[in-house]
This record gives structure tokens, C-alpha cells and sequence, in this order.
């Protein structure tokens, strides 16, 4: 630890020695009391205490559990500041301080760390405390309370004890409490009087010493320091580690410890407890917005024994319609509140989440923080602070975490309605939002059930080409294989559907028509709702909350203010007019990305595809192409037309041919006689075609190389269309697109010939078309030799899928076998299909934009893999200077707001 | 073409306008000519005449055919200087000067481009001649012989003109000429007297203007014009055309044409023509070597009618031993010659091929240049000059192609024998060196008849690891599929075998164990050698040449000269002690690359290996390397000790698990029947390896990372044979080398469990063992971020193979879809799997050691990769600043001689 002897932050009265920037040292509960109590602005009324730092935890756990010397001074020289400033001793028997022991990180963890309250009461104490209050029963129950917290998280928990009969202590202690209720007969702990508290005080103190073999601490200072302890001993516990392995919290951090004087709201009919956030957390409306108990602690609020009332009449809701407001029952302290929580969203210009005690009448402020809040909410409330002039547009943009703004954009299961369920398996999230359907297992029995009206989730192993119209009719789409680049990932992104993959606790019976999970089996027909943002599987039909962002105004409006800030243009990866469209109303400034393999799969057209590819001689593949090229040119006229005045890249043929060819023996047959070939023969060709590892074979421009035809074809049926569009009055930028170039060679053979079909095409129909040629840049070589290749492309539009396949020797479809490895020993910190790696295809990347600008100032640069919708990723793009991001439609507008909040953190640094 | 006024210069009379540096400009032929004729230290006697320059013929193509203006004049001022130094005029009909019109371009290309002697004949001059020469037969023969030529080179295929019926003017001459012969009844052309050739002249001259519809020209100036004409449009012929793309010379260096005065070897006993070698061109031998013919003219001895004399006793043959020495019977002249061969050779300081004519008496030097020789005579003349101190070291090193010492490396087809016979199939050179064996179509076949003694040739599509044993048997291996990269290339050449691979003109029919080719049936046991330098398959059983390199005084002499240039070192790839001996013998100074997975093949050891791969746990898969722990120690006890005192770098397990597995249905049921599973069971477990791009998935590190008991076995193996040979006495350098890694968290992964492994063994055996953990660099993204990776590793070996695959995204098993119209497009200069693209992967290799070095500045870094065999290749690994390069056994001589020649070189630059 660093050489810093304070190890001890005190505040309380008026004073703190820290404040709210201090989260790192302080842990965020700790920075925050000493700013509420502390600065000058907010002078709130908080109950006085102090916080042993977050490095003491990292000292404690480097040294071998041991406190530094001079700790335990500091510690009882804040008690006494302490004691001062509330007029009490710890452990005084005559007038004694309690106080609470509470866990305190850098970033908050709901529920994972311990707490212990009522520290330092003790049989001595118990007398005086009596006194105080002048409640012998108050003390008992307080006293009780202790017991149980304290046995359980400081004796048994934080030394590891493991209960023999896997039946914890503090269970136990719950149990001679219901043994006692029931003994008389008592409904609730409020039946409860003070002679039963002091027999449950006795008897649990008994079976603590039988079953910790240990006597529950009676001195105030074993009682402290042993709740110390165990708040930094369940930084360690099991819950607080996976907690942090799934935020991506570092061990490292550590957390810090808050004790602090005691403030009961049970001290009857005056006193109360509560939490409130500053705004509606549910939808952000502007409104001051709690729940309070009268005569409760804390705990009794999250326990859920009596329902709290609503603090004023806008938190009213159905629940809590009948009682009685905080503002009715005790409007001076109610107006006290109300200023306090105005002061503190001034004063952190943010929505605030506080939580309150009233002890006899007086208010005491015991915490604040950033408050939680759903996607909307979050939405609204950045726009509307914006409006409000309490924050900027780059703080706005700031506030919303790009899964708050998908959650606008897909229908979801209702919240309430998942609440409790429990999944029946679970796989990876690849297309978010939720999908509710009757389980089929065939592309052409989704298509069919579809037809007739009905919701269907289609249900494979894998998805392959051959499966899309069967995809497209789903409502969702489940395999049991594949990662988040899989087919059906894609196709589902790029439809903004519900998808859920790699399921592989769930087992497929194609022929049976079922799939087995956890013992249960679905069959084709029964209902099943997928949550594709969580990944997880539902037996039966869930509600689903369906947005309209077409009318949500605060959408919109959130939208301008991202656009306002960002310089990244945003383009979409659309294959279809239909997608393009959407894109546009997302938002999107052209396409990045336009795959013509993918218009081959219609079955009108497939043939002809797959006439051409087993072609045999150079006449019967132009024939062929020939058959295609009206296709192509209606393809292109569409989404050309959908993008008027936007760019559209398109890209030639890019996939190894035989992904066309039919793998089905029946198909091939089929296929044989519609080719008039024998089956032999069609076999051979496609043995052929075969590759070892096709991803690295005959594709890209490579096809384009080898059968130039192929490439005249394409270019013609795009420059026809953006001719015919053009003589129509319809403005069009076609951009043609060479795929997998890695040297100068390549796209220059193929820049000749698109640039000569674009001159005949502009000489036959007499116009002019405003195009470029450029390329992908996904070979490592192409980065490489980026200035060589940018004399020649226009643009340069980075393949980053391929380009990480490549660069890391990571083949996407194979990568299950050692991925889950990898990322469970940290060898790879994440994914790299999903967030660039910037170490290294990064630095390519970066390489190849520098070369290719050197020799071109003006090079249109952007991306179009899957990563031109990843939040981290824009941020590099926009970091590295490029041009524009390309996305799936429903990815446009989570890209425009990584664009603006890449602007705001690059100013930063 | 640059603004130089001087198209034309000169040379003759002890002066010369050019000079020996002025290939460029003046062709190697113009320029030696000129060195001949003025070089003060030569000052030989050259007829005199003139070159027009290359930058004419550049000129000439790129001006529609068209010559510069002044051309003419400068050419008829260099003929009035001719005319005056031999006291005749072109053109005179009473003192006629002849010339010769030859092409010379910047490299020699014997036989490709034309000539046209006696240049200057008319009906008008050759009455002049008679009277000049008194020789009226000689005049007339002289003309006949301008006729065949100028008709031939001038007026048909300078003029493109295509006979009619496919047979040449030339041809027709010949048959014209030949009739004359029959009629009279002679045997030779000497019998044809004075009056036949004045006949023969005048059906020459009918038969031109028939057939070619012109006359031939009487004119000096024109068939000088036309001679000129006709060399530049040779340039551009077919035969031109098709070496030049063979040799890589550039289209664009033209050739330069030299005009000059004949004198003629021709004109009766004291006349004669020759060519000489200052040293023996066939085995180097220092001695004056040459053959003469008197009475002749240069074409005469080229076309071999009379066989020629032996200059002197030293050059008798078996040919020629009867036949008198020019020493004998003109010693004056002979005596000039020798002095002026020294002289050569003494100025040149290499060994000289040169041509002369002796006229009436008189000596004259038509040409010189550098002789062409064969291996052994290359080796040999470099060692002795080095001894004569007429060269350095340096200069020794460079007068030595790797193809030429490759010539002394390994059994050779007789060059006599295989001289004019033509091949029934060509396919890629993959292993060279000749082989000859019967034909057998299996590995197991294979290795049953070499059992027996026979000699045999494996014939396959392509091999795989299971055909190892077959292939080690066989003298040589041809097949019909793969490149130069494919298995049996690389376990060919790790061998010094002759193999031939791609040669798609065999048709392979391995059920009736035959193949065809061009019509040809070759049926196991049939005879076939196989010429693995060229890629030529013959017919039959032709006689071999062997090699004995250990005995050869000059290679060993020649590989220290190498040795004492050179900077870097040469390791040698070998997986099995008897290759690292093979190694050691050539100079190899430490393994490179032991690949491990070859010793799983043997038949003992894949069934554990087998056993290991489809183990469904933990426990079974650790059964099974227990098993395959005493082989692996064995194996690596073997090669440790075989290059004891030397480093060993051993690669752990790379490629892909399925690898092992076997393909065919019976061994997968004697597998799964000896594992004790079914073959249902066998198959799922099969099918799960399964990957669609393997070459990307489960393999390198990735295993070892996987299945860390993996790597723990192979470092145990290695580390206790390490242990065993040290308590020996054996000093060995064990280098552990992890494939595949593209980050620090794979390398620290695999570092870690390798060196905890070490410990454990040292501690054990109470040894300290010398070793080193290091890393292939083979994924580009390793060289990206090299300084990360050599925090780690001790050193970098690249792998180059992997890496240009990744790097340009080609996988070496399909590259045949669209490598060779890549090349035949010059879209690729080189297949890049052969020479090291410097452009891209080069790049990328700079800049890993760039970074490694960096971090760890005695990073000990090499390449192992084919590329550690290749010249070019060798060279950049010395340039960018490697340690070593690793090749296998027989590329181990090359590659000290690239290593020094890149040392010459890089000075020179």
C-alpha cells in the first residue's frame, strides 16, 4: 500500500475529511456520506461516523489478514469524534453509542458484502440504552438483532465455519424465534413483547455457544472490530467474487468499511425509515418519488413484511393507494426531505437514489447515490436535464449505457412477468429483446405455421443459408450450436431479432421433433419465450412490453442530441431494400455494407447460382450469369432506390462457391437433372470445390480473379440499376466493393474491370454515375500494404471479422473448441468477434488507415464487421480516425450514441 | 527513351567509345567488344564495328517501330570508321567491306534472337570479293549462305510473314540445296564447286521472290537495314518471348545490335575458327580448354558437320585424340591465343568463354564473356582463385548459385543421358536430385519391395502422415496433386529425397495401381526416373550421377569460405536423430525445428497417441501420455544426443488432434475395437474434432492450453532425457519452443507449466540442465505485439509457413484454386510459400523483432519455416537482423552459402 498514514476518514457535524471524489480510497457509500455531510452546498443532516479505507482491505488481504500499525488508533480516535458529536459513549453502560458496520466499494454491490447494525450493545449497555429510550423492549429487539447479524456474518461466515447439516446459524436462531411465536400463539415479531425478546436473547446466545463452540462477544470492541473483519472478509466471499467476475470488477479494488452512530426509525410513532430517488426510476419522470415505514429500521423496508407507504401522492401506486403519505403524517419533515433531495440533484447534477431515517421527528440522511433507472427512464431524464440546462449534451450522451438504449428498440419480456422464473437453460445473448412462438424444427414448418398466423420460434442445431425464409417467418430463433458470429447470429442481428445461441444445455431430436432441457421436453408446438438480451429459455408464453420509438419523443430527442455531439457517420449492413429502409428510420446515413451473395439463396435464383458454379467451360457460366444478371440489377435498383442520396456500398461475391451448392442428397439429385448431368459428374465438381479450409480458398476477389465473368456480371446489374434510377430523376451513390484484397495486384485487376463496365454502361444509356471502387480491408497484408492499395481504392472499408480471424489464426466457426478455455483462464480478457482487439488487430488497423491516408488525404475509411455495432469498438474507430461505422439496422442508433460518448471521452483524455 | 544524343559506338583499332560496364546501354556482347578491343590492359585484336544501343530497340517498340532521327547518320559515320580501319568500303564493288549483323542483349540468350552475317554481298561487290580473296568458290558460297540467312531472318520472320504450308524459306533452301547435292551425287557441301554455287544462287534468289512475292535486295545499305530490323523484331519473337519469361528478364531491356567487319575463318588452310575456355567449364580444372576448325566459319563448328580439334593437348577427349592440336600446327598463333585467354582471365578475374577466327594467319577475338560452367566446376574455380589470390573471399562466394551447389548435394540423371529426352510428364520440383525406381501406388506396397531390395517410387495423389513409412522406403515420390508446400514436398525435402509433386498430366488409377500420362501407361513395378531438380518424369531407367560432397576437397573448401563470410548461423529442421547426423555433416550448428507430432506416427506409438486424442476424461487422456512419456523421452534422448553441444530446439505438439485419427473405415474399427468403445462412439467422439477450417482451430498452444497434461507430458520427456544425457556427461541445449501463440497470456500460460516441469526434474535428478522457453512467431498478431511476447519468451523462431498463410488469408491445401492464375497474371511475383513476401509478411517479421528486441535485446531469434532454405529468403533473414535459419539436412550448404552472400551483398548496398 502507499505510504499514507491515514487510514481513517471521519465525517459527521457539518464536517468530512473526505468528499464524493474520493470513491476509489472511500468506496462510493463512504465518499458519498462525506460529501452529503461535508460540502458546503449540501450541509445534510447525517448521522456522524467515519471509513477505514479500500486500501486497507488490499493491505489486509496482501498481509496475511493483518491490520497496519496505527490503524486501531485511528479508529478509536474517529470513535471519539464520534462520541463527541452524539453525545454518547461507545460501550458506556450509563449513555452508549451504537453503531452500524457497513461495506462500502468503488462501484456499488447490491446485497453481495455484509452489514452488521447495533454494534456495541452488549448486557452492560443494554441498561442504558433501555434508559435512552426509556423502550425495555426496544433494546431486547435491538439487542436480538445484533445476535443474529452478528453470529451469522462475523462468527460463522467471516471464519469460514461450514454448518455441519448445511443449516447456517442464523437459520437456526430464525427457528427458536418461530418456535416461540407459535408457543404463543403470535402472528407477527410486532406480538412479540419484552420478556420474549430477553428469553430469545438467552436462548440465542445458548445455541451460539453450542454451535460455534464460541460465547457471543459481550465487549463493545470485539464486537467492532470483529464487524470490520467480516465486511473485508466477504470481499472475499463466494457471491462478492462471482458478482465481480460477471461486472468486471478487479479484486484489487478492495472495499472500504463505513461505521457509523446508530439512528433508529423504531422508536415508535414519530420516528420512520425510507428510500426515495429524486426522479421516477421507472420511466424518469420528474418527480420526486419514495416509499417510507413508520416505526421500522432499514431492514424491515427490504424485508417486505408490512407494505410502505408511498412518501407523497405522486409515488402513489395501486399497492399503496390506501395509506397514509410521508407529506400527510409529517409534512415538516416531509418539506425538509423534499428540499434536501432538490439540494442533492443540483448538487450531483444527476438523478439521486436516497435513503432516510426519522428518528422521533428528526430527519437523518444515510445515504446517496446515482440512482438505477430502466432504459427509458434513463432517456428521458438526460433529455430532460438537458432541456432543464442542469447538464450538457455531452453529459447527456454520457448518462446512457448503450444496453439502456436497446432496450427501446426490441419488444421485451415483461420485467414482472420474469421476475422470479427460472430459465430452463440458458445460451449466448445474440439478438436482444424478447420472442414468445411455439417451438418448430424446420426451416419450411416455421415458413408454413407462419403463413397461417401462428408465432414460432424456430429451433436448430445450426442455421445455414437454406434455413433464412424459415428465420424470417420466426418470431425468434434458438440453436444449440455456434457462437455470437454464427450464422444464425447474424441473420438475427441483422433482422433486430430475438436469437438466442450456442444453447448447448439443450438437446435436439430433429427426427422426433423435440429438444430435452433439464428433464423437460419441448415439442414441436409447445409455447417457449426466449429473452435474447439475458440469453435465457422459458418454457410457456411471457408477456412481452413492445416499444414505439417512432412516437417516443424522448427517443428522439436523445437521438439529436447524440447526433449533435458525434463525428462518426453511421451506416448500415442491409442486404434488402426491406432493411434499408429500417436502417433510415434508425437513423442511417448509407449503407457500409450490401452482401450480394445473400440475394442468391431465393430459390428463383439459386439454380442458376449453382448452374454457374458447376459450369464447366467459360460459355456455360456466362450463360448462366446471364440468367442472373436481371436478378442482380432488380436487387440493386431496390436497395439503390430505398438509399436515395445516401451512399450504398456494395460488395462482390465474397463466399467459397460451394456454400451455393446443396449439401442434401435429394437437392444434388434434383439439381443433377436440372443441369441434365449425371449425379457422378455433379459429385465430381463439387469434390472439386471442396477445401480444407475454405475460409482461407478460392473466394473474395480471388472468384473475382479467376472468372472475370463474374465480376462483369455484378458491376453491370448495379451500374444498369444506378443508370435506369439516374434517368429517373432518383440520385444514387453506388460504391463497389472488392472483398479479401491483399495486394495492389488484385484490386487493380479488378478496378479495371468495373471501372471499364462502368464507362460502357454510362456510354449505352447516355448519363453520368456518381460511384467509387474501393475495397475490404480484412487480409493482414492488405494493412500492410494499405498505401499500395489505396493508389488504386477509393475507400477502404475494414473487414474486421476477417480481419480477426486472421490476424489472431482464430477460425469464428471452430473457435468453440478452446474460446470457453480461453476466456475462463483470462487469456483472452474478451471475445474478440465482438470488441476489437485493440492490442493487435487494433494496432492493423490503425497501420493501415495512416499508409492509406498517406498516399490518399481524402480516403473514405469505415468498418463494416460485426464490430461496427460493439459500443467499445466505435470508440476505437472514432479514435483511429475513420470515417464512418457500419451496423445492423437495429444497431444504428446504440452506434450513434457510441459515436457521441467516443467524442466525449476523447476530449477527456 | 532519356535525351542521349550518341545512339551509336564504336570500337576497333585499339580504341572503343564503350566499355565492360556498359551492359545496360550496350549489351553484354557490345560491351565486352568493346572492352576487347580498347581496354589498355587487353587491346586485343576485335575486328572493328560498331553497337546501336538498347535504348534503340526501346525506342524502336515504343514509336511504332520507328528509329530515332540521327540514327542513320551516326550509324553511316561508325560504318566510314570501319571502312578506314580495314581499309575497305561498304558497298565498293572493287574493295567490299562485309559485316556481320548480330543481336547482343544485356544477359545472354543463346540461340534466341538472329544474325545475319556477310552482310554487304551484292551481285555488284562480289566480284571485288573473288578479286580480294582470289577465291571465286568462297565468294559464291559466302552469298548463297547471306541469301539462306537474310531471306529466312530478314524478309520472313522479321516481316511475320507465316509460310503456307508450315515449311520456312529456309527449309525450302536447304531441300533446293540438298537437291543440287543429290544430282550431282555428293556427301558434303565441300564437294559443291565454284559453278554449283553460282547455280545455287540463282534458284535461291528465284525461289525468295516466288515465295515471298519480293526480290531479295542487291542493295548494301538495305540489307544492312534489314539486318538491323531483324534483330530488333527477334527481340520480340515467340522463342524471345518464352525464355525471357522463364529467365525473368524484363521485357523492357531490349537488345543492343552489333554491326561488324567479317573476317573468315573460311579462306583455306591457314584460316580456321574456335572457342575456348580459360579454364575447364566441366570440372574447373585450371587449364586452357578449347576446340578449333580450319577452314571453317563459326556456324560450321556450332553445327557440328566435321568434328573440331582440341586447341591443345590438355582439351583431347575420346572425340578428338586423333585429331592435331592447333598448338601443333599453328604454334605462333597459338601462343598469341594463350597469352591473350590470360590476359582475359587475368582482367575479368573469372573465367572467360571466348571466340576466334584466325584469317589467313591472323588472330582475331570475336567475343568473350563469362563462361558458363556446372556445379562442381563453379566450386572449384572460386576455391582455386581464392588460393591464386586472383579473387576475395567475398567475390568467391558470390560466383556460386545455390542451384549450382545444389548440383553437388545430391545423385543426379546423367546430364548426357537425359539430353535429348523428352519427358513424359513435368510436374513441381519438389525435392531435387534424380531417382529411379519401379512404380508402386502404396506406402505399404512401397516398403515391402524396398524390403526386398528394390528400388522403388511412391506414386500417390498426395501423402499423408500414414504414408511416411512407404515414402522413407522410396528412392524418390511423385504425385499427382499438391504444391511445393504439400506433405510429400516437405517430408522430401527434410530428407534430401527426389520428389516431384503437381504434376497434374498423370492420371493416377490407384485401384488398377497405374498411371497414364500423354498416352503412356506406367503399371506398378514399371521403371521411372524422376529428375527432381527440373520436375521431369521419363520413361525407364536412366543412369545416376552420385554425389560424395565428404570427400569433395572443393565443397569443402568452398563452404569455409562461406563460413568465414557469413554472419548468420545455420540450424537445420530434423525430427529424428539419423536426419540431425545428416545435418551436423553438412554444417548444421543446432536444430532449428523438432517437430514432435512426427514421432506419434510410428505404429507402436499411435495407438496410445489415438488412445489420448478421443479419451473422454482427464484420467484416460493422462493414462495415455503416461504411455507415450517413455517413447517421446526416447526420441528426445536420441536427437539431444545426436547434436550434443549444440541448441535443440524442440517445437510441443502442433497440429490439430484429428490429424492422428484414422480416415478409413477397417482402422477405425480395429481402433475403436482396441479402446475397447463402439464405432458409433468412436465416430461421435471423431466428428467432435471435426473443424471446418482446422488449420485456424484446436491446434498449436491452443492444445497445450486445453490439455495442460499435454504439455506436461511432452516437457517431461524432454527435460528427463535432457536430465539422463547431462548425468552422462553429454552437454546438451534443450530448447522448448510453443507453437502458435498470438499473445502473452498463451505463452505465460504455457511457460509457466514448462518451466515448473523443469524445476521438478532438476530437482529429481539433482541436475542443472541448460534450456531455454521461447515461442514461434506464426500468427501475425504475435509479431504485432512481439514486445508482450518476449517479456515471456527466451527467443522467436518465425514460422514462416503459418505466417504467410495468415498473413495474406491463403491456406497452402487450397492455394491451387487460384495460384497459378495468380502467377500466370502476375498478381503474385513468387509463390510466397517459396520466397518470403517482404512487401507484407516481411513487414511484419521486421517489426516482431524490432519490438522483441526492444523488450529483451538478446532476444535469440531465427526462422524455421521453408523459407529458412531459400536463397532470397535466407537473405532477408539476414537483413532484418536474424540469428539463424533453420532448413532441413540438405538445404544446410545453401543456406551457408546465402548466408554469406547476403553479407557480400548487404555491403554492397
Amino acid at each position: 500500500m502507499k505510504n499514507l498514514n491515514k487510514y481513517v476518514y471521519s465525517f459527521g457535524g457539518g464536517k468530512a475529511d473526505g468528499n464524493e471524489s474520493m470513491k476509489v480510497l472511500l468506496g462510493g457509500k463512504g465518499a458519498n456520506l462525506a460529501e452529503m455531510a461535508g460540502h458546503p452546498e449540501l450541509h445534510l443532516p447525517v448521522p456522524p461516523g467515519f471509513t477505514i479505507t479500500t486500501e486497507i482491505c488490499t493491505h489486509y488481504y496482501k498481509n496475511n489478514k493483518k491490520y497496519p500499525t496505527g490503524l486501531k488508533e485511528q479508529v478509536s480516535r474517529a470513535m471519539r469524534q464520534v462520541e463527541k458529536l452524539m453525545e454518547k459513549s461507545f460501550g458506556d453502560p450509563a449513555n452508549p453509542l451504537l453503531v452500524s458496520v457497513r461495506s462500502g466499494a468503488r462501484k456499488s454491490m447490491p446485497g453481495m458484502m455484509e452489514t452488521v447494525l447495533n454494534v456495541g450493545l452488549t448486557e452492560k449497555t443494554i441498561p442504558g440504552l433501555v434508559k435512552l429510550t426509556a423502550n425495555e423492549r426496544f433494546a431486547y429487539d435491538a439487542y436480538r438483532r445484533l445476535i443474529m447479524m452478528y453470529s451469522d456474518v462475523v462468527m460463522e461466515k467471516a471464519q469460514g465455519i461450514e454448518p455441519e447439516d448445511g443449516m447456517g446459524i442464523r437459520k437456526q436462531l430464525e427457528e427458536i424465534m418461530d418456535g416461540v411465536k407459535k408457543e404463543k400463539g403470535f402472528k407477527s415479531d410486532t406480538d412479540l413483547g419484552v420478556d420474549d425478546f430477553k428469553r430469545l436473547c438467552s436462548l440465542f446466545k445458548d445455541r451460539v455457544k453450542k454451535v460455534l463452540k464460541k460465547s457471543f462477544p459481550d465487549d463493545p470492541d470485539e464486537q467492532l472490530w470483529g464487524g470490520i473483519g467480516a465486511v473485508f472478509a466477504s470481499w472475499n466471499g463466494k457471491r462478492a467474487i462471482a458478482y465481480r467476475k460477471i461486472e468486471g470488477i478487479p479484486d484489487e479494488w478492495g472495499t472500504a468499511v463505513n461505521v457509523q452512530a446508530m439512528v433508529f426509525g423504531n422508536m415508535g410513532e414519530t420516528s420512520a425509515t425510507g428510500v426515495a430517488f429524486t426522479r421516477d426510476p421507472g420511466n424518469g419522470e420528474n418527480k420526486f418519488y419514495g416509499e417510507y415505514l413508520v416505526n421500522a429500521q432499514g431492514e424491515d423496508v427490504v424485508a417486505g413484511i408490512r407494505t410502505p407507504g408511498p412518501i407523497n401522492k405522486e409515488s402513489k401506486s395501486e399497492h399503496n393507494k390506501e395509506l397514509k403519505t410521508l407529506e400527510e403524517i409529517m409534512p415538516k419533515v416531509y418539506k425538509e426531505l423534499f428540499g434536501y433531495q432538490k439540494r442533492l440533484e443540483e448538487h450531483y447534477k444527476d438523478m439521486q437514489d436516497i435513503e432516510f431515517t426519522i428518528e422521533k421527528g428528526r430527519l437523518f440522511m444515510l445515504q446517496c447515490r446515482i440512482g438505477k433507472r430502466n432504459g427509458p427512464a434513463a432517456v428521458r431524464i438526460a433529455v430532460d436535464m438537458v432541456k432543464e440546462k442542469l447538464i450538457t449534451k455531452e453529459m447527456a450522451v454520457m448518462r446512457i449505457t448503450p444496453a439502456q438504449l436497446d432496450e427501446l428498440l426490441h419488444p421485451m419480456i415483461d420485467p414482472e412477468a420474469e421476475r422470479d422464473l427460472k430459465p430452463i437453460a440458458t445460451g449466448l445473448p445474440a439478438g436482444p429483446g424478447g420472442g414468445v412462438g411455439m417451438a418448430v424444427f424446420t426451416a419450411d414448418g416455421a415458413e408454413a405455421l407462419a403463413k397461417e398466423g401462428k408465432k414460432v420460434i424456430l429451433v436448430r442445431e445450426e442455421t445455414s443459408p437454406e434455413d433464412v425464409h424459415g428465420m424470417h417467418s420466426s418470431q425468434a430463433i434458438l440453436t444449440s450450436k455456434g457462437g455470437m458470429t454464427s450464422h444464425a447470429a447474424l441473420v438475427a442481428r441483422g433482422w433486430g431479432k430475438c436469437c438466442i445461441v450456442g444453447c448447448s444445455a439443450i438437446h435436439i431430436d430433429d427426427e422426433k421433433k423435440l429438444f430435452t432441457a433439464e428433464g423437460k421436453v419441448v415439442k414441436e408446438g409447445d409455447w417457449i419465450t426466449l429473452n435474447g438480451t439475458k440469453g435465457n429459455i422459458y418454457l410457456g408464453k411471457l408477456p412481452l412490453v413492445e416499444p414505439d420509438i417512432e412516437r417516443d419523443v424522448y427517443f428522439r430527442n436523445f437521438m439529436k442530441l447524440c447526433d449533435a455531439v458525434r463525428r462518426l457517420r453511421i451506416r448500415t449492413n442491409a442486404d434488402r431494400p426491406e432493411d434499408a429502409i429500417i436502417a433510415r428510420k434508425f437513423g442511417a446515413e448509407g449503407i457500409g455494407l450490401c452482401r450480394t451473395e445473400h440475394m442468391f439463396f431465393d430459390p428463383a435464383r439459386i439454380k442458376s447460382m449453382r448452374k454457374m458454379i458447376v459450369a464447366d467451360t467459360l460459355e456455360d457460366r456466362e450463360k448462366a450469369l446471364a440468367e442472373l444478371l436481371p436478378y442482380q440489377k432488380e436487387d440493386f435498383m431496390g436497395i439503390l432506390k430505398a438509399m436515395e442520396q445516401l451512399p450504398v456500398i456494395i460488395r462482390l461475391l465474397d463466399p467459397p462457391l460451394h456454400e451455393f451448392l446443396p449439401q442434401e442428397e435429394s437437392k444434388k439429385r434434383e439439381l443433377a437433372q436440372e443441369l441434365g448431368i449425371s449425379l457422378e459428374k455433379l459429385d465430381g465438381r463439387i469434390q472439386k470445390l471442396h477445401e480444407l479450409n475454405p475460409m482461407l480458398g478460392l473466394r473474395g476477389c480471388r472468384l473475382g480473379i479467376t472468372y472475370p465473368e463474374i465480376t462483369k456480371m455484378q458491376v453491370q446489374a448495379i451500374f444498369e440499376a444506378a443508370a435506369d434510377l439516374t434517368l429517373k430523376g432518383v440520385k444514387v451513390f453506388p460504391e463497389v466493393m472488392v472483398p479479401l484484397v491483399g495486394s495492389q495486384a488484385e484490386i487493380k485487376d479488378q478496378h479495371d474491370i468495373i471501372k471499364a463496365k462502368a464507362e460502357e454502361v454510362q456510354k449505352k444509356y447516355k448519363v453520368k454515375l456518381h460511384y467509387m471502387i474501393g475495397t475490404m480491408i480484412e487480409i493482414p497484408r492488405a494493412a500492410l500494404v494499405a498505401d499500395k492499395v489505396a493508389e488504386v481504392a477509393e475507400f477502404f472499408s475494414y473487414g474486421t471479422n476477417d480481419l480477426t480471424q486472421m490476424t489472431f489464426g482464430f477460425s469464428r466457426d471452430d473457435i468453440g473448441g478452446f474460446l470457453p478455455k480461453y476466456l475462463e483462464k483470462k487469456i483472452l480478457p474478451k471475445d474478440p468477434f465482438q470488441t476489437i482487439d485493440q492490442d493487435g488487430v487494433g494496432q492493423l488497423i490503425a497501420f493501415g488507415i495512416e499508409r492509406g491516408r498517406r498516399v490518399r488525404p481524402d480516403l473514405e475509411i469505415g468498418i463494416c464487421g460485426e464490430h461496427g455495432g460493439d459500443p467499445d469498438s466505435i470508440k476505437f474507430c472514432h479514435g483511429v480516425g475513420m470515417n464512418y461505422v457500419s451496423c445492423s439496422p437495429y444497431r444504428v442508433p446504440i452506434a450513434r450514441l457510441a459515436a457521441a460518448q467516443a467524442v466525449v471521452e476523447s476530449k477527456k483524455k
